[in-house]
């Protein structure tokens, strides 16, 4: 299992990218494959957009039962929303005596890539919540939401809207309004590292104008959370 | 600010090794230093164990002030309970034409880290706390964790335990105990990615019975979060 990063390659850890280096097969979403390019030459490489995350991680245990070195790719931290738990349960329903080892490689996160790119936003307590509804109830999200909004986390939401799913994010922004001020801030990133990078300031009345998508990132502020010079600062509690 | 991620310089992006090579001046805390001393060479260096977080962030500044190329050296991410956010109030103090331009590198963080070495723990929505009382009143962070709990929130926790310090760990379990069976997992990992690197796994009616201080990482399992052929696996809800 091995985390690119966000999307650059120089965001990329050396130990990563020797672990794409001396893989004979290469499993992943054809985005991910595409921002590491240039190190796949001569491998065998198993990307396709239409196979399932099921099917694809399948893929590349069944590579490995088979003797082959296999690297599956993640963008940012596959241990964070990533593939890094479907592998281990995949390979782990191997019998014992063929069962192939998994290493998991970390990368920088999403969320961290982009926090760098608003400020300084996660210097204290903060949750991360995906609000895609595929494999999660709805009500266990919803009910998340409202827990870290009472506990006044950093909140930071993954897949928070796409074509089809466009009332959650609303839904989000009113449990949160209840518990903080209109004027929270609120960042939106997209694309952190990668060529088409862009980050939003805005606030917690306002942010569900902006455009957001599923390459989005949103981080929302907590009670002390403020921007100025357009850097979103949640301070730790120095006195300064 | 750069972030240097967890401990081997392996784990470093170019990006952040870039910024360290380029930098006149490199300021931080000696044991991080430490991990990046062969990048250190023929640079003024400002680090010591004795100076407290903000006198080492003012004398970055100042020295930025006084036109050098600084680097800010931060462990894991810099935005994620570093100096990210310290840095940036200093340097925002300064008058808007004077003021000293500051990039975010992020890095590799621990919670990332430890997740990888214990196996797929963050498959899912989690909350990060500091159990370090020492800019955060214990009741904020108790309620922090008692909804983090009601929100079967996987909870990673920075700064489990010090010597001086050892009695909000018990809380903590004590307060999840409420929320979640005694045998959820729970993860114990010190020192990911540097030689001493070690990771327990245990349960959460009995890991604060383990070896805990600053230096520790703890990753609480949610509801789903089961341990498998020594790997700990947050499901992410798929058939399989």
């Amino acid at each position: 299992m091995v985390g690119i990063g966000p999307g650059h390659l120089s965001d990329m850890s050396p130990r990563a990218r020797e672990a794409l280096l001396a893989a004979e097969v290469v499993v992943g979403y054809d985005t991910y494959l595409e921002l590491v390019r240039e190190l796949l030459a001569e491998k065998e490489v198993i990307g396709t957009g239409m196979m399932r995350e099921i099917e694809r991680c399948q893929a590349a245990v069944d590579q490995a039962l088979a003797g082959k070195r296999v690297a599956v790719v993640s963008s940012g931290d596959p241990g964070i929303y990533g593939m890094a738990g479907l592998v281990l349960e995949l390979a782990l329903k191997a019998p014992v005596d063929v069962r192939p080892a998994v290493d998991i490689i970390p990368g920088i996160s999403a969320v961290g890539a982009a926090a760098a790119l608003l400020g300084a936003p996660l210097m204290h307590d903060f949750a991360v919540i995906s609000l895609s509804d595929l494999l999660t109830p709805w009500e266990v999200i919803r009910k998340r939401t409202e827990m870290a909004a009472a506990g006044d986390f950093v909140i930071a939401l993954y897949n928070p809207k796409s074509t089809r799913r466009v009332s959650q994010i609303e839904e989000v922004r009113e449990i949160i309004l209840r518990h903080r001020p209109a004027a929270t801030p609120v960042g939106i990133v997209h694309h952190a590292s990668r060529p088409k990078e862009k980050m939003v300031l805005s606030t917690l009345a306002d942010f569900t104008k902006e455009f957001i998508d599923m390459f989005s990132l949103v981080i929302i502020g907590n009670s002390q959370t403020y921007i100025k010079d357009g850097r979103m600062i949640t301070p730790r509690g120095y006195r300064l």
